[in-house]
């Protein structure tokens, strides 16, 4: 297929979107603005071997998880995604399902009702890959940033963690609508999406809130694949460690954690893991004993 | 090094910038809405042995054409640049030289007042992969698109066409500046920028304002290089069907167009190629022989 036959079926594909007064098709698309004061926008490229093995994967889920890591970040500003624009590189003479791609990836815009304004889409002798840019409408009370949390406040998580080692990476649900309905309720301090694993996100938090974290090992919401590993200790590194939850982290002020306990607001899980403290660094207790700092070791890309 | 170490060393280099209420750092940035109705979007991706030579070409030339071709997809809409963020893949233990890239990044993004908002950083066992998203504020006027293109209409080339034979693809400058003047000034009907040769891009405009049109060979602007060249129908299907040149290509009704030559308002030569008519296809006429239809091939990928 040429390029641009593939565009051409691309566009004629895409729905109008009411966010979008020129879509694919000229030199740029022309997308309306928030209704805020300004946008969010992130940047996610997803390689295979690196996020994916292209080889072994659905690539319907490629196209799922290229949108769904960057609405997760959305999401973890406190945001609703709007537009997006994708850019892909295809490896020449592989039989790449890039229809198959492409349905992935509408059909989450259409879940998350997100306009496709534009791709770029190029063959090479690499691997494949693919890079999606996601907008974001801010929350009328503006962006939850990794810098507000406040000694004193309690930390919590949504859902449970490590699924990401059942292919849960793969086919998650950015928590956009969880956000939003904690958002509406509550005033959140600071939050963040788990992409790197429990410990290695707090650590921004901590870093940037100029705070540290006590954990309660007991506390965090294992999924049932983890919970149910023989070894409880590799369980829980596990659930702090493996990256790829895409589960939302956040802090709220203790007042506020009480009344969160007491309306439940979510359909999902939501539990609180520990408190934010004046001493920098993470540190871990288990059955009641002593807090022991954590060498943070995230999932770390390095070159 | 490290991924953190580099994005945070990238994070400290971002300079302040109006359009930027939260920049790099978080899990995404927030930036101003354009003043317009809407923002323009448009997405590169540029990929080693495709598009560049990594192991031949300056970095910093590299980071600069990344930017520079979205910024001319802007100016082709008679837009203004103001934010992007961009996604790379670097090659595991290759020694590229990532800051000089952001160098040539940072250094048009300053030239164009380009607010730096985020960025993806990531290592593989695939070749250097750089993607860019670019937002664009619409002229009052509105955005110019290639459906506006009418029967009679003058069609305009700026500059001079071949100097991508020369490496000009890697060092242009996006005509911006250009395409303001020419929008403040005029009444503009299509406007594209030749990205893929001047006879494949006024193509598109030809597709999608249902016109045709006929060139007239002599008066296409050519480089020194290309005049030089001692075969004059090959130095006339260069600058007819070479890509990357990244000048503007637009049309004007005929009033205008007398205007335009009245006037000259550009500091770069502006030159009348051809005229809009009824028939589709483009025809060109050399030595005022009989016009002949081109095939039009211009670089496509195919995959």
């Amino acid at each position: 297929m040429k390029e641009f036959d593939f565009i051409n079926k691309v566009i004629d594909s895409v729905k109008p979107h009411p966010k979008m007064i020129l879509g694919p098709g000229d030199d740029t698309a022309l997308i309306k603005n928030s209704e805020q004061e300004g946008s969010l926008i992130t940047v996610d490229m997803l390689l295979d071997g690196t996020h994916f093995e292209l080889a072994k994967t659905d690539p319907y889920l490629i196209g799922h998880k290229a949108m769904a890591v960057n609405i997760s970040d959305i999401a973890a500003m406190g945001g609703t995604p709007y537009a997006c624009v994708i850019s892909v590189a295809l490896s020449k003479g592989d039989n790449i399902q890039l229809e198959r791609i492409y349905q992935g990836i509408q059909d989450i815009c259409s879940k998350f009702n997100i306009a496709l304004a534009g791709g770029d889409t190029n063959s090479w002798n690499g691997p494949f890959a693919i890079s999606v840019t996601l907008l974001g409408e801010p929350h009328p009370k503006g962006a939850i940033k990794r810098s507000g949390a406040k000694v004193g406040d309690i930390v919590y998580v949504t859902g449970a963690l490590g699924d990401s080692l059942k292919g849960g990476h793969l086919d998650f649900t950015p928590r956009v609508e969880e956000a939003k309905i904690l958002m509406d309720k509550y005033n959140i301090h600071a939050m963040i999406d788990i992409s790197d694993g429990l410990a290695s996100d707090l650590n921004h938090i901590c870093d940037q809130s100029k705070v540290g974290v006590h954990l309660v090992g007991e506390q965090i919401p294992q999924t049932p694949s983890l919970a149910s590993l023989p070894d409880k200790d590799q369980a829980l590194k596990k659930a702090l460690t493996d990256g790829e939850d895409f589960e939302l982290c956040f802090t709220v002020d203790e007042e506020t954690s009480r009344l969160i306990e007491k309306e439940c607001p979510l359909k999902i899980p939501l539990t609180r893991v520990g408190r934010c403290v004046s001493e920098s660094g993470i540190y871990l207790s288990t059955n009641g004993q002593k807090m022991t700092r954590l060498d943070i070791k995230g999932f770390e890309h390095s070159f």
